[in-house]
């Protein structure tokens, strides 16, 4: 009745002080001067809104990033599946929010036995959930945190703002091992409407939804210490509204072609690739070692980054092609392809390539495991 | 200067004879009784259409499932990857030949070391790559064999059919370490043409420009034992050539939808789906917990398998959004999704749960780690 002992991950596909060209091709690769900015930047940012950090750990499942985060400034993490929080609490984050729904018991059992070593949350959406939670919680004999979500726009999870959002917050907050914590109020798909004035529109819909259920609970005489929400889309809107306590950013470490199409208030800079190597070559053709296996397909191509008048023209299950107009890069060489979407991109690789562009060249300063890859249960 | 070690991979989502309502959510899961119909069925074609079936790892990573098609007659696996050869041969196959253009020396070196403990061959398209092929073969003290890949219409890898392909098998057959096999003529592309005709027509020009080479080949004296290629969508009309000695499908073993949207000569049926938890609901509308970390997106949504009226609106890095018109299945429940394209799918996870749907219900009979998971290198 056993399963067989989990095979290793792949090796790391290089060394500490390894020049960026001999790194093994494909693979993820972050460049450490633009991502200490993007770090410095929303740390900076939420510090000048008077709003709490919580960065999204599901676009870098990487808890050595999750220490820099909080050493920046971050007040802890969130995430979006139990095994992420096991991952960061592991990985030394003493407050975890999982920013989603969780009702099957044995993942609350989990999810509860971490309360013993960390500050952890969840966001609830019915009552069903919410009782399940607080079985969980009172047979570990700890206190979750809630954020009740409503659905502000989404489509997706969350309850109705107002009435059945404040009946759902009384429930929990007269249900044991559970503390009423406030609000989750996240809009996604906000964070890629491409105009700033549609973002704007749909964060003020928003806003209204979120204060009406806010002065509810208080009319209610509910607690709501913490209204969560906000991503790297529209963090700017949220912040003004004096409304939102916590945001949660997760791209801007990183950004991605698809991030970067948004009319972009608040810029942060490319740092994330994937490093692939050309393996055919032919005049104004070229193959590389890098498809969908290593660059999620859905939001498009891939950038081709530093190549004047180069572009993908492909994308397959283990090659891209590209239109190459130069003769260089040549055959063996190694281009840099700017992913079309981070986070599910980051998920297929088990390692990332920190490296420093530089006078010197470009060099690999760290190599960090990407902890929580897989960990979508 | 050294690197964290490697983390372990998530824990498998299953154990031996769980009900499938047990297993952990979301979960790749492989229905046994369509898999092994499908194994059977394609074993048979290629033994009366006297081809020899060597199938493709690029679609299970998994070792078991090779040694499987093996024990089913393939005479080998292919594979796309140095990586996938290692865990191929590793996982006991003995004849293993990479499909793709390998052109870095440590790629080729690492490559030649496996041709110690198995028959390992590789595409050859330029004739750099050949000579450092030949470098690393005789650096080991091995022999690889070797296919010169013609571009038959895919336009990605591969040298031009006739003259150039000949001149470099010409010279392939004079480098030291390395035995000329033959030609791959693959079209990838064709195996998505959505009509037979379309699909027909590909293949002919294909066949057409093979039939040249090899007849080259032969008038100037060069061996060519082996022409490889076919995929799912179209080997019965490769194997009715009489041109193609080997057929490399992969996706038959498990099918998506993509697939299942071509006018299909040769059915085979679903066996392949991701296993996923309903985590928020109410009337009209479910939320599952697999997204695109779970489910690839590029080729379109996945599909609802066996809830009448409902279906898949939506994917997002998390989730999935459901129309679902009647009350079951409820929350907390399990569905299962149809993958919309198999291969980048079973690469996002580490296990694969294999279930038997009877008479008494769905239980686990085996998990199977899918263990060259993430290997693109």
């Amino acid at each position: 009745m056993s399963v067989p002992e989990a095979p290793a991950r792949v090796p790391p596909p290089a060394r500490v002080g390894d020049p960026l060209s001999a790194v093994d091709t494909p693979a993820l690769a972050v460049e450490l001067g633009a991502f200490e900015r993007n770090l410095a930047r929303m740390a900076q940012e939420a510090a000048d809104a008077a709003v709490r950090l919580r960065p999204h750990a599901k676009t870098h499942k990487c808890s050595a990033i999750a220490r820099l985060q909080v050493a920046a400034g971050a007040v802890g993490l969130c995430c979006q599946k139990v095994g992420e929080a096991e991952t960061l609490v592991a990985g030394g984050i003493g407050d975890v929010l999982v920013t989603n729904e969780i009702v099957r018991p044995s993942k609350l059992a989990r999810l509860a036995a971490l309360a013993h070593r960390a500050r952890i949350g969840l966001c609830i959406d019915a009552e069903d959930p919410a009782t399940a939670a607080s079985d969980a919680a009172v047979a570990a004999g700890v206190t979750l945190g809630v954020l009740v979500e409503i659905d502000v726009g989404q489509g997706r999870c969350g309850a109705a703002p107002g009435a059945e959002a404040v009946a759902l917050a009384a429930r929990v907050s007269a249900l044991p091992g559970l503390r009423l914590d406030g609000l989750q109020a996240y809009h996604g798909a906000a964070q890629h409407f491409r105009t700033a004035r549609e973002r704007n529109d749909a964060i003020a819909r928003a806003a209204e939804m979120t204060r009406e259920t806010a002065d509810a609970l208080a009319a209610a005489g509910l607690p709501c210490p913490v209204i969560g929400g906000a991503g790297t889309g529209t963090y700017p809107i949220e912040a003004t509204t004096r409304l939102w306590t916590e945001i949660q950013p997760g791209s801007y470490v990183f950004m991605d072609a698809d991030y970067a199409a948004n009319e972009t208030e608040a810029p942060y800079e490319h740092a994330l690739f994937v490093l692939a190597g050309i393996i055919s070559r032919r005049e104004g053709h070229g193959v590389v070692d890098a498809g969908l296996k290593a660059l999620s397909g859905e939001s498009g191509l891939p950038l081709l980054w530093g190549v004047e008048g180069g572009r993908l023209t492909g994308l397959s299950d283990e090659h891209a092609t590209l239109s190459l107009p130069a003769e260089v890069p040549a055959l063996g060489e190694t281009v840099r392809l700017i992913p079309s979407h981070c986070d599910p991109t980051v998920n297929l690789h088990d390692w990332i390539v920190a490296f420093r562009d530089g006078p010197g060249g470009a060099h690999v300063e760290a190599v960090w495991p990407i902890d929580a890859r897989g960990a979508v249960f």
